[in-house]
């Protein structure tokens, strides 16, 4: 039986998702109808799946509902597995709520997630999410990566995913970087890791906030426009570089845009732009 | 000022275009704002734009209005540059006049182009549309490609636009090819070409039908899942090496589904599924 749903598209600095409005639980959609959602050609095209469920309708978002999160955010990623958190996708989500009158930002909005309940708030780039504490971990990886003469140390960092940070020396090597081929990790991570490769300004620190340029080999995908744990994680290893005297507020340029990092308390906080491009219906098969 | 449009998307064998109804020729999109459409993280996404007009409203569509073509494609590339015609684009083209209403395909539909008038019937496989006569080029070209160990000599073949068809001498080596980087030509056409490499089948024909499987580096482009006068020009080449007993019949697996190609009274006929995936609304900034 043919099946017609609303969605939205969205995207924040060019991650992009498809956006499924399921507010009582109600569709249970299949890893292949998610697949095929997905599809760049065939389908509406995303790096994800966003489904805004409430808390209360889905037996995942029972601990979400006690903690007072509303909504859930049921991110999937375009293969249609499950996926735990995407810094750039809650910002997407926070924006979807908010456009459509179902969640007010007017103070800070709890959003249940499966790394646990995130709070997103309205920001001067547009939304800041709380990716919680972070850990920066022992012992240097090697990276070596098309474009690179050398293998490179990298600072492994994990925002509630894995990621390893390499320092390169100029924008040009930047550039020159090959990212069509996947960087090879010595010794591997367990579950690999999202590989940031950035260029701290010089000088790095201007009025108080540092600033870096990176690109990004995200695990099981690719090189992609923008990462938004990565964008933590590498503000989070060029101030552990930098030293104590580092600044806790960072500005990250990444292929698809520029995003907001600051420390506090312990916690990283991520902020950027969240768009809306389109509304639709479309028919599964 | 913001103006908001109504839009479907298609596609045909992996082709995929934006489709933006315009009746009445009030439109008057820049290449910017088509280029921000096609693009696939930040707009809607697609390998072009068909905007859907009457040919008496437009003045590049006053000869196919004589001609009696109630219908004009304006098809424009995903840089938002005027193209001529669209193999898989006007199939596509035709399932939204036909899905609309707007037109029967009970009899044979013409329908408008910058290359001329063209036919579309349904056929068992969609759509076909009467390409028109082709020209097989005289001498060889000679086509280097990563993943060959040799440069190959290559059949040039015009079919409204040019083309060169290498054959290649098995699926393993079709499948070796290394299309992310452009082929070289030599000597290279004034406007370049896109180029087919194929691999006949085994008998290559079966039930008086040739079989051939191809991929296709689009110039401008690179690799693409399907290109329709490629297509075309690739059943022409391989006919064109078998000789006079060669069929007038052929079928063509391209990485994003399969096209029927015959030959008839000097024309060449491309046949192929078409179908609409979904509707929206979009804000042009």
């Amino acid at each position: 039986m043919s099946q017609t749903l609303s969605f939205s598209k969205g995207h924040g600095t060019g991650n992009d998702f498809v956006i499924i409005p399921d507010a009582d639980g109600a569709l249970d959609l299949t890893d292949d109808q998610i697949a095929a959602l997905c599809d760049r050609r065939f389908g509406i095209g995303g790096d994800g799946m966003l489904r805004v469920v409430r808390s209360e309708a889905i037996p995942e978002g029972r601990e979400a509902h006690i903690a007072g999160a509303e909504w859930f955010m049921d991110y999937r990623n375009a293969d249609g597995s499950a996926a735990e958190m995407c810094g750039n996708g809650i910002r997407v989500f926070a924006r979807y709520l908010a456009d459509n009158g179902w969640a007010s930002l007017d103070e800070e909005l709890r959003i249940g997630t499966r790394a646990g309940v995130k709070t997103v708030t309205r920001s001067d780039r547009g939304f800041e999410v709380d990716l919680g504490a972070w850990v920066i971990e022992d012992g240097d990886v090697l990276v070596r990566a098309r474009g690179l003469d050398v293998p490179r140390p990298g600072q492994g960092i994990d925002v509630g995913n894995p990621h390893v940070v390499v320092a390169l020396s100029s924008e040009a090597e930047l550039d020159a970087l090959d990212l069509t081929h996947i960087p090879f990790l010595d010794p591997a991570p367990p579950a690999g890791a999202n590989i940031e490769f950035v260029v701290p300004s010089d000088p790095l620190v201007q009025g108080g906030v540092g600033a870096i340029r990176m690109r990004v080999f995200e695990r099981g995908v690719g090189e992609t426009l923008s990462c938004g744990t990565g964008v933590a994680a590498a503000a989070l290893a060029v101030r552990h570089w930098a030293g104590p005297a580092a600044p806790d507020a960072w500005i990250v340029d990444v292929p698809g845009g520029t995003l907001g990092v600051r420390m506090a308390e312990g916690h990283v906080l991520l902020s950027g732009p969240a768009s809306l491009v389109f509304h639709g219906e479309v028919t599964l098969a």
